[in-house]
């Protein structure tokens, strides 16, 4: 597939800005768990997800994470070239939570482009905005809603995308996308194993009662 | 003070768009404490602080609340026109925190020229990209910071931008700004004070240790 067929603005640049862009794209294929963006100042450039999964996350300064969106298939991050506006005062980084193909738009031809295009400088707000209303779901459910509220919901959004009800994943990994601790993660999946909802395994979890954890999650 | 001084992106627009904003506009006075944008779907139109203070906050469905970002003099207030981006999914509440003037730009018409225009496109990123920095400090703050912490950091901006150590204001308003129940404000301040932080009053908090503050809360 062409870059052209995955980047919806393509056909609203010029001739010159399309050639631009070509001349600078990078393309990577990366394994799961490479780290693409690592969270400082620097500008790795816009990273265009062609197929695969990445994850957003911000750090603590003491080691702690929490996730604050991801990424799929035909799905830009913006976070990565903060340089791009003077306004982004934030860091975040991004790994590869699947093996992954992309692009990578340099930073300073993106930022060329957006501020003579009227159609790429509105596209980019509309990106921001989507990630704006994920951070604003995300701070709702961190301020309203219980931590069981927070693993069911994760576990059910898990199995969604991963179209499985056993997920192969670890207490310490759902800690640092909810922004909690191991322990507290732990504790909850004992307490939902005793109400029947899930099954633990080493390295893994089942969902054996959807409806129950939709009923506390969903 | 003429609009066309107060806003940035004036002088990039055409004479049509600027006559289109001109006849659009609707300069209002309002209390403190007048609601000036209900946290509905509604879309009441961008808002520009000409003097006063704006608190922009999300509730929950329990009526609990939480300060999302405060808008000063010449600050400019997106959310309160949703309409404008599709991608923008949330809803936040905007009220007078100050006797204020200022003006309100129609979304329709906004939206029309942003369209057009790769110069207040660009401006419209930096506001968003400006708010999303916010919220992401906030989204530490939340995660990361213990309470008394913010609260700390909270008076602390408070005698800020009062311009005093004597802050006018109730533990249950601290709360609603830091997304906290009453009670634990109460039970923060208390401490505050035997540790000679703070002397409290009734419907005041007086800041009477400043470097103490400083070090828990900055």
């Amino acid at each position: 597939m062409e870059f052209s067929e995955y980047f919806p603005v393509w056909d609203a640049m010029t001739p010159q800005q399309q050639e631009a862009v070509s001349a600078g794209l990078v393309s990577r294929t990366v394994k799961k768990g490479t780290l693409l963006h690592g969270g400082g100042r620097e500008c790795t450039g816009l990273l265009l997800v062609q197929s695969g999964q990445l994850r957003a996350f911000i750090l603590s300064s003491e080691g702690r994470e929490i996730t604050i969106y991801r990424l799929f298939d035909r799905d830009i991050c913006l976070f990565s070239a903060s340089c791009i506006m003077r306004s982004i005062q934030f860091d975040i980084a991004v790994t590869a939570e699947k093996d992954t193909q992309l692009w990578i738009i340099p930073a300073e031809v993106y930022k060329r482009i957006m501020e003579q295009s009227a159609a790429v400088a509105n596209y980019t707000n509309e990106i921001m905005a989507s990630r704006f209303s994920e951070v604003m779901w995300l701070m709702e459910q961190v301020m309203w809603n219980s931590m069981d509220r927070r693993v069911a919901g994760f576990l059910l959004q898990e199995a969604s995308i991963e179209g499985t009800d056993r997920l192969h994943i670890t207490h310490d990994s759902i800690a640092a996308h909810l922004g909690t601790h191991r322990e507290v993660v732990t504790r909850m999946l004992r307490y939902f194993q005793s109400e029947g909802m899930v099954k633990l395994a080493r390295s893994a979890v089942e969902l054996t009662d959807r409806a129950k954890l939709e009923a506390l999650g969903g």
